[in-house]
């Protein structure tokens, strides 16, 4: 729209909000809407998945049975079932996680909010995984968070590059051991074995975000740095991926002297989440739904991940790289370096394909020449056309 | 809960969250939590108002028609149907608010919250009424305001007072015109016209909190000051006092220029507020039900305030001052200066009976002998049983 009918407001913006860009990828998102174009760029799960009968019935069951509960205030941590249910599903093996632990939360992102809220001041150092996932950076660059990238290889981060140099100040390490956003790289068994080693002792949490741990292809799950350090990690879990993003449902499980301050946090923030949401939440996954629902989910990704993956292989030119992840929504690409992915994205829009610039997820000394791919999306025979447009696209800048 | 048995977390918090404490009044609620307690301190609507069956019926509509949006990632800026509704709302008698002005939040605290992230650096001036809403001095103090009380009177905040040597360097004005928490009071016509064109010009905007508006007992509710500036006030609404709050869902109208930046604020906090519950609220809403709901939330506050006067008028000894309300959820009062209220509410517990005492509202300077009264969560015969109580104890002590 035009705005030079509007009213000049000169107001003074915080500090914070002078530095406020908005995510390259919401941007994408708006062009992606129009339904011809094959949109490798959002990381939407996708709505088959969504088991809308069953919420139907729970929100019915909920709205019955309970209205004056479900529609009042209630507690900032949460509804006290939903949070039971959390802390058991994660005490097993002789684990053993407390309620007094969880908090509910306004979707994973208001989980990073509310860390960045309560951990980091002006300039403080932050630990993050190169690249890392672009929706931290938005939530910590608020607290105009200070980045340090640790070094990453295919296994994920590198424990071993947590020198005392390295980390000196830092006031959280973020990282997505399950097939990170933007990588799909899994971290490894001994690498999450020395990061919770590492936990114990650092003066700073490790901060485990962990979106996409259930949806991994094989079903055969890593454990989790929060099962080998129940005291001393701070975890980060998610409904959106394995029921439906558009409750904005996540939790921390965080020790309880760092839980009470998110608590009162999130208390001047948003009061608590939506008691509705959690109490249909709750009627949907208390009698073990979701050991139907991710198997389900997991094979749809795992299919259109091997898609992607041979639609990859059949079209791309030599010089482009990719992995193959074991799980989760993402390939992460690599062209030759001089192709800038930006630059790149703008010509794939004209042939009607999106895709997400790798650029944006590194904090630091961004490599321009990589792209992230969703699979999740789109359906096979469209994920090879796309792929095929974009191939082309790049064998003309070779 | 006993925490000896934990490890010692000792790591280093923000500046914010080591001046972060618990809301006054959230401690006290959980005491009311006892069904035997009388309280007046919880500012709850009252279960009886909320919509339950139009609620779910809607929802089932909602989860039936459009399951697949419902569930999924929606747009920062909210739901384009309400926004586009709330914006016709406020659309009439020649005033035209735009949809590009209207974001939704995640209840009216966010609003609380996107507003200082988005203008209060650390140490930037913050104008409140004296005294004020409690949940605002939350919201702007995770940002580190320093609060200046602007002097108010029982026709609420004294426009005249805005001394250019008052508002120096201020980064917003905030005011809640109708039945102000926690003093009832109402903004006069003249002031609300003062303070509009006050807004025109000044360097920071002025901020009109607006849940109880429409709880307006005559039903001749006063323009908002949105209304007499739509391009300088920054209004926000909430549908927690006419529907129900447990729904989290309010909205921001605020100038274009601010509008982006509170979106890409929000973008970093929770993405978007859920979508299910802004599609829930639009169905309810969308054909006139408030103007069938409202009329009867009125009628029963109404007759609720008139029963909490009369057992004041009935119960309370002299020396104790009040005001009578015009609307909205609250009594403000005033008891002989040498009564604190933090230490007559110990012995009011212990009677169950409770309220909040008026000193955290307070920014500075805090009036120790006023208390808040709510009269919307108890039924008429339980107010004067509370009431009579609470008189008993400040004879006591007079």
């Amino acid at each position: 729209m035009d705005h030079s009918d509007l009213p000049h407001k000169d107001w003074q913006l915080s500090e914070r909000a002078r530095k406020l860009t908005s995510s390259a990828i919401r941007e994408i998102l708006k062009v992606t809407e129009r339904p011809e174009v094959i949109s490798f760029a959002g990381g939407l799960p996708s709505p088959a998945t969504f088991p809308a009968e069953r919420m139907r019935e729970a929100a019915d069951r909920v709205l019955r049975d309970a209205p004056g509960a479900a529609l009042q205030y209630s507690a900032t941590e949460g509804y006290l079932p939903l949070r039971e249910w959390i802390a058991a599903r994660y005490s097993k093996d002789g684990v053993q996680i407390r309620t007094s632990q969880v908090l509910i939360t306004t979707g994973s992102q208001q989980a990073l909010d509310l860390l960045g809220k309560v951990l980091i001041d002006a300039g403080s150092p932050v630990l993050v995984e190169t690249p890392t996932y672009l929706g931290a950076l938005q939530a910590f660059s608020v607290y105009e968070a200070s980045y340090v990238q640790v070094p990453t290889d295919d296994n994920g981060l590198i424990p071993e590059a947590l020198s005392p140099a390295l980390t000196q100040g830092a006031r959280l390490l973020y990282a997505q051991p399950n097939f990170q956003n933007p990588t799909g790289r899994r971290l490894s068994l001994e690498r999450r074995r020395a990061l919770a080693e590492f936990a114990r002792t650092s003066p700073f949490p490790v901060v485990e975000d962990d979106p996409y741990g259930a949806l991994d292809y094989a079903g055969t799950p890593l454990p989790t740095m929060l099962s080998m350090a129940p005291d001393h990690i701070v975890h980060c879990g998610s409904f959106s991926k394995v029921l439906a993003p558009g409750l904005r449902l996540g939790y921390i499980i965080a020790p309880e002297e760092l839980h009470f301050k998110l608590v009162q946090a999130k208390q001047a923030t948003d009061l608590h989440t939506p008691s509705l949401t959690q109490r249909i939440v709750y009627e949907v996954v208390k009698d073990g739904f979701l050991d139907e629902q991710i198997p389900k989910i997991r094979e749809l990704y795992r299919d259109q991940c091997e898609a992607m993956l041979s639609s990859l292989e059949r079209h791309m030119p030599e010089g482009v790289t990719w992995n193959r992840p074991e799980g989760g929504m993402f390939v992460w690409a690599s062209l030759p370096k001089h192709i800038d992915t930006m630059k790149l994205l703008e010509a794939s829009i004209e042939q009607n394909v999106a895709f997400v610039p790798g650029g944006p997820f590194f904090a630091d000394e961004a490599e321009a020449h990589t792209l992230r791919l969703s699979f999740v999306t789109v359906p096979p025979a469209r994920i090879d056309e796309g792929v095929a447009r974009l191939a082309a696209l790049i064998r003309e800048r070779l």
